[in-house]
């Protein structure tokens, strides 16, 4: 079903409204979350929303938190979520973080308490619009292996890199999984095998049967490599944000558990540095216009497929599997 | 040829002291490459010594030189390395931003126009023995192709981290690149095919011909993902140390230029998070005591095989090419 993204916005909007949260964080909500349509990302867009509703009805998540920050050291924010919204929460501690910038050149929160902060490119191209370079790290329940290992012991841990060069910022978001578990049930929906590599099954065997990866574990990307990167994100966001590691993990695929994960948000103010945003684009269009492999397939640079992603999607509109859209407008009509 | 890690700092401290560089410098100097040896990283250790001292020859190094450190903001330090030794440079930074973190919690120093500072894990390792969590990166020479390119445009961008958990700190080293030029050019020595996927040639064709791929770019690590992070490192570096990018660096494989690469530094208090050393480093062995996939290799935690290796070496000593080592004698002799 395809719909304009100004009305999903709307009903979302209102959606979180009915269930105490106030206007300005119920928009930021909605936003973070047709963000994440428009992209092409809909394991992180409105897919989410029925979860968190229900979330909100429960009492897990609290639409009017805005989390409460202290500043352990002048540039280090220690900040309590208080069962707030992920994007409210985040986008609060950004504002914080700002405030100090300019006198300290880069500034730190860590968040622990806050609900499921979604598509993290959000928060890093909010920083590159600021001037600002935005480093966004978060953790979550346990879904990945360790290398060479076959229990899932870490969580998909992503990161995101916002970097001020011009019109065309760069954002770089990646979770340190070789596959999301949203591709895998997928996969799982539609029957079809998983390629070698992705999983391991509940017994710990290499698995290409999506039902039994589902049990369980996925691989890390890249190999030791990435093991070794999100095993680093693990040990920075629970040392930093007093978090929970993701064994114990729970609240953000679930509506019956405190969402016990944590956050890291990074804020580098660029204009202290000695290099220059120009000099960054021209580069970046050196990448974009080398020899590529493929003739058909032009050497991209991260950001530009989601930028072109939700141009198209902002003129076509957004196809919503018909299933999420009678339970939305069930929702709606309540 | 065996020879007892004392001795060979001993003659590399001599080496560097004997063109200018001072007792403190050159100690340093050698410890760094002494540890790439101890820990079986041959391409960051004493094969890089007769260049460097060609370098210090040549005036393109200055074994003196400490940097000069300029405050941007209160914790974003602007270093100019005036040609100085790598690990002197990055030191240097590191006891200056020492100096403010118990104020500010973070901090960050961008380093320009300082010699090659070889093993990451050096400078974060030593952080986390302070108690510090420390992030370090570094550019270099064009040497990586983009996902989906076939043009060396981007540095092998090694970054490391170090946090402190317990008696055995987390360190994880590892380069952009899906291998390092070093082991390309050691099967060119010995003539034997390289993996597909690791390199394409001058032409931009995929290529198992190490002496082909010597002239092309080798492929970053990881696929998409991997480009991704070693493009931000890229633009990272070059943004805050206002250093050059990958493809008009010069000055770490050679003894020609000056160096013009960069490194950041990042320090953060690891007092002021709310998380525990001792939670990371039960957590850590939890990962270590899992089920491996292959029952006779156990899962490791970045930074347990240097440890292992480095405890063998200090045993057995470090096993130098016969060529490297007549032509260190040749150098003490001369």
């Amino acid at each position: 079903m395809k719909m304009q993204p100004a009305r999903l916005r709307d009903l979302t909007t209102d959606l979180l409204q009915r269930r105490g949260t106030p206007s300005e964080n119920a928009s930021l909500q909605a936003d973070l979350l047709l963000e994440a349509e428009l992209r092409g990302l809909p394991s992180h867009g409105l897919q989410r929303l029925p979860l968190l509703l229900s979330r909100l009805d429960k009492g897990l998540a609290d639409g009017r938190a805005r989390g409460t920050g202290t500043w352990r050291r002048q540039a280090f924010l220690s900040v309590d979520g208080e069962r707030g919204l992920g994007p409210v929460v985040m986008m609060n501690a950004m504002q914080s973080l700002r405030s100090v910038l300019a006198e300290t050149g880069i500034a730190i929160a860590a968040i622990r308490n806050a609900n499921h902060i979604g598509m993290l490119a959000f928060y890093a191209e909010a920083a590159a619009r600021y001037g600002l370079i935005g480093i966004v790290m978060s953790t979550s329940e346990a879904l990945v292996h360790p290398f060479g290992g076959t229990k899932a012991m870490l969580g998909t841990n992503p990161f995101a890199i916002g970097i001020p060069s011009g019109d065309r910022p760069f954002g770089l978001d990646l979770a340190t999984s070789i596959v999301s578990m949203g591709k895998i049930n997928n996969h799982a929906m539609r029957g079809i095998p998983i390629p070698h590599g992705w999983a391991v099954d509940g017994e710990g065997r290499p698995t290409i049967d999506p039902q039994a990866a589902k049990t369980g574990a996925i691989a890390p990307f890249g190999g030791a490599k990435g093991y070794g990167i999100g095993l680093a994100i693990e040990l920075l966001v629970a040392a930093l944000a007093g978090s929970d590691l993701a064994p114990d993990v729970h609240g953000t695929l679930d509506d019956i558990h405190a969402a016990n994960k944590g956050d890291l948000l990074v804020l580098i103010d660029a204009a202290a540095g000695a290099g220059s945003a120009r000099s960054l684009a021209m580069y970046l269009d050196r990448l974009r216009r080398s020899l590529p492999l493929d003739p058909g397939s032009p050497v991209t640079v991260p950001g530009d497929g989601a930028r072109a992603r939700r141009a198209a999607a902002m003129e076509a509109g957004i196809d919503l599997p018909q299933p999420l859209f009678e339970h939305l407008m069930a929702l709606e009509a309540a």
